[in-house]
């Protein structure tokens, strides 16, 4: 961290901010400049509460160096994390998808939708079994018999289930049945949440905020981390913005930043992200061209009859189609889904 | 609920949609006009999801008529909801000021800011026991401890206290030390923790997270409401936007907005809404002049030694000043602090 | 447009609505529903503010059912435009990239860079010879002698020429140097040189500005459509949001919504969109995969000493590789770059 | 300016940055600290993009010392400037309130509010001649003849009289009418125009651009005193944010960041700023109580037949009412409205 004073700081005001900063434990190192002194402050940084020292007097601004996370930044583990779960690698060549309905609504249509994209090549069933709805009249999810669908349907296809947890009393309920632990935009600050998370033995899928930062992503990731659980995939779901033709921004540039500051794996979410079925096929090809290591995506057979979000799930079919474009996007980039084969270009008619 | 179609949709579209709305349990009254056919739907569409119809082929838009919250809303509740706890009324003729520390650090500092703050005039004690940190690495609350002091600290002044809960699991206790429980701006869609705080005895105090928009700050209202709660405070603490030179922009013109949409008091909090000591005062005065129902403010004695915000945080003296103020913009729009007298002018030097 | 009466509205209210319409000159059809009365306005109600009646006693909302723009609208003009200059085509089955330093420099400069983007495949130069600078105190270009030496290492080179005009005085002078005319995003509403670019006969690159909506954009283009030039490539260049690690936030999302609401072409600048080198190649194959008609990318040879916007700016050799990788994600999505041919894989070490 | 070296930067990459920054004509003060070099740029480093040695090797930040305005900051020159023009001081102890229609529509319009704005206290008369209007096919004003009459109505009054001007070429022309020239919000960084009225010999009320940073307002008042006229005074008139209950989001607190930042006056337009007529009285209280140096209000006597933003428009009788409000609010906070006079607390009933 670095103070910067002001030109006409006087001598005095450059000592008190001097045996302030002492004070707090650190050494510091004063730069006295032609126009002006600045004062580095040496040592682990991330507990010190910059603003404290902004509003002393004499001094014109106070600069974080270093990031204010640690273990999920690219400088502590220069290497790509992956993450490894039931013979699947997220993080690695291979660009995962994760598809399925919004809700899990009964053992025909969980079964049904995963036989269909895990043929597709969906090597992830999502379904939500409690649902974080804006109205508190809205359906909120069949509890845990959702979760003993997602699960049937997942090992009945050869897949790995991901489903969201909004409790700390429910972690380990819901971690008895799925591979993997959402969890959703809205409670990416819930830091008790967090660090419940941190104590399960699952990866956790962490959704960015509407309106968090990619550094406060980080910061979230870095809770659960320091918990004990190093598995965490982060997940850009769109952001919010004062446009309104689509439902949230879905910010792309968020995966090559991520991939630059941080050694965890990225994933994307089009169909939260955009809001309209007919956004997610562009934004999911977005995604992978831009580098994500794995997708999200709602599917329904019946959108029409679904009991939420049926507008931005995809038919069948279209995810089929999609999955084929994302294959030849994927190989462009150097990387691969599903098989290391050479795409068939005939099936893009 | 209104659905346009295009002007080119088909009759046999228009049939079809109609189908559709009606299956989903709603009458539909169909306006065919001279360029395009609008349909009415009738009945109560709080349960249903717009962007299911705006799928439907031959559909150009469908338009929500009715606010998609009741309990929170003006229309049915016409009259300003006052709520009173231990002689204090929040939402009526007194604008009613909470203040203390950002965080509750021992006894002897809670006692000295609660008896300069409520000789100034709050008449609220507020204190955090359970913080919400972006880091995991800061200090995150002395708990129940911190509540027994803030309640101690409140009693002895005859203040009423009010505390942030951030679990389902510790509601209980909290509501067994606070005379109002805060909701955090990071859960105000923590639904779990809603439904929870809806079913407490205490009034709370919710505030807009950072990315929410005032229609969604009711719904969590809602939320609250009809799980059995009727007494929510609403609190404007600053939107995130794309300005850097505050923590965050905060909202006045949400005051306005909120009174006309809705019943329930709001507050505002210019300490976390500017996050720097200097812009409190001022931003302070613009929400009681702009028509707010109370304040929350951060005042410690030795704001840098605080262990948390202590840089958004007045000095005592400086909010005894500001009090004196406010009373004057009260009552030069009609409404009043702490007492019916004149404000005395010759305080403001 | 439609004007919804609040449920409670008196007949009298109704009426007085209804007169006021009428007086503005347009047919009014009341339908008179079981909760509530609305009124459907109608004719082209484009020039009509539909704020002046949310204000009228007894309106509970006012909804634009039409969308304001109509020249550049799809419903308009059903298929879509393909803009035709020197044997290229904007908007058809080719994605056509532009490329070239942010501001023209030296005869030298512009002749080596146009050499080598025009060799891996750049069917446009881009470069600019009048610059919109934050600060008065930064490098504003070279004026008309940029803009000759801009054309000269066109036309050696079999390319087009784009640059900024940002004056109505000069639309005319800038019109003889180039082939497509430039409006940067800090003029999407300069409204004055929109009309006078209307009047221009060369095509019209429209550049969306920071806190535009796409609706706004749309509207900007409609100016220059109304004004006589039917020739309008809109660009998305990045809004502004409050993430600050990239300069701005690339709305990739805008394409699919663009190529929806509007039959005009759209292109992408991932360069300002990002702001930063090792982002540029992500984003421009980003907005590729999700349907761009075209990229506008600045090349350098020497960012380091270019006298503006050289941390944005690729190396010629990273835009060739970059080329490679555009050419098989086009050809994923059944477009094409430059040729028909089949990619070469061989070339993507 | 600083750069900041990545903890791992070799001393190779350390000496190539070093070198660069010379060559750019800067001495450079190299701090070896314990863990990573640090580098302070020595001299007036406005005219250095930092984006330029971001890129560098070894380069982990580039930090900005020092603000990149200069003649508009308050360090340069420390006393709030006062602008002075027919009697009126903008910047001193009163508050300056300018009143008027959106547009200027006729001869008997513009005297017939004049005389009531100016009754209740009103010491500016604004009006449009040129109107930017976001559809090409909205009413775009009087043009000249407009002028004339506001000049006439703001002189039979005793006032000062403000418009705006669009357009270069327009500058000199709009002088001859108007006391004080207004930049709109979609010309803040239109540099010609910046330039040109920069050379008029009238003050210069600059609007804040929808999604300007205060930063970026102040380096446009930059561009207007480097060219030769220092009387600039600022308005915040609205950001863009996602909130869409109103029109725009007031950013009241610029109004203390400004004054700390600068020595430029700030005035407030609650008008543009809200969109709406009920909240432009809360939100005009607000600007004063927060320390704004005036306001701009739009006034009509028939806002229904108004020809632009009529929804926005005070009736004159709202007007009289909320400056009396006003008046007690400015002297609240040790300034003044008109007159020294203490307010008559009789006139709010």
């Amino acid at each position: 961290m670095i103070i910067v004073m002001q030109e006409d700081a006087t001598e005095a005001q450059i000592q008190s901010v001097i045996e302030k900063v002492k004070k707090l434990g650190y050494d510091i190192h004063p730069d006295r400049g032609v126009n002006r002194t600045v004062l580095g402050i040496i040592g682990d940084t991330s507990q010190l509460d910059m603003r404290n020292l902004e509003v002393e007097d004499g001094v014109a601004e106070v600069l974080r160096v270093s990031e204010p996370y640690k273990l999920a930044s690219r400088a502590f583990h220069a290497k790509d994390t992956i993450i490894r779960s039931g013979g699947v690698e997220i993080g690695g060549e291979e660009v995962v998808v994760a598809a399925g309905p919004c809700a899990v609504e009964s053992d025909e249509q969980i079964h049904h939708i995963a036989g269909m994209v895990a043929k597709a090549g969906a090597k992830l069933l999502r379904g939500g079994a409690f649902k974080p709805r804006t109205s508190p009249y809205s359906f909120q999810g069949l509890g845990e018999m959702g979760l003993k669908l997602l699960q049937s349907a997942a090992r009945k296809n050869g897949m790995l289930s991901v489903s969201e947890v909004m409790e700390v009393g429910l972690v380990d309920m819901v971690s008895e049945y799925v591979d993997i632990l959402q969890v959703g935009a809205r409670n990416m600050q819930n830091f008790p949440l967090l660090k419940e998370v941190g104590k399960a033995r699952k990866p956790v899928l962490l959704k960015r905020g509407m309106s968090a930062t990619i550094e406060e992503l980080l910061m979230a990731a870095e809770y659960v981390i320091s918990a004990g659980n190093p598995n965490v995939i982060l997940c850009e779901r769109g952001i919010r913005t004062f446009e309104t033709y689509t439902r949230n921004t879905m910010d792309i540039s968020a995966i090559p930043v991520v991939k630059k500051r941080s050694h965890l794996p990225i994933i994307a979410d089009p169909s939260h992200g955009t809001g309209k079925r007919d956004k997610v096929a562009p934004m999911a090809r977005a995604a992978v061209a831009a580098g994500a290591d794995g997708l999200m995506i709602e599917v329904h057979h019946h959108p029409d009859q679904a009991l939420s979000d049926g507008s931005q799930s995809l038919f069948p079919d279209q995810f089929a189609t999609l999955m084929e474009e994302l294959k030849m996007i994927a190989w462009a980039i150097g990387r691969k889904i599903g098989t290391v084969e050479k795409p068939n270009p005939t099936l893009l008619a």
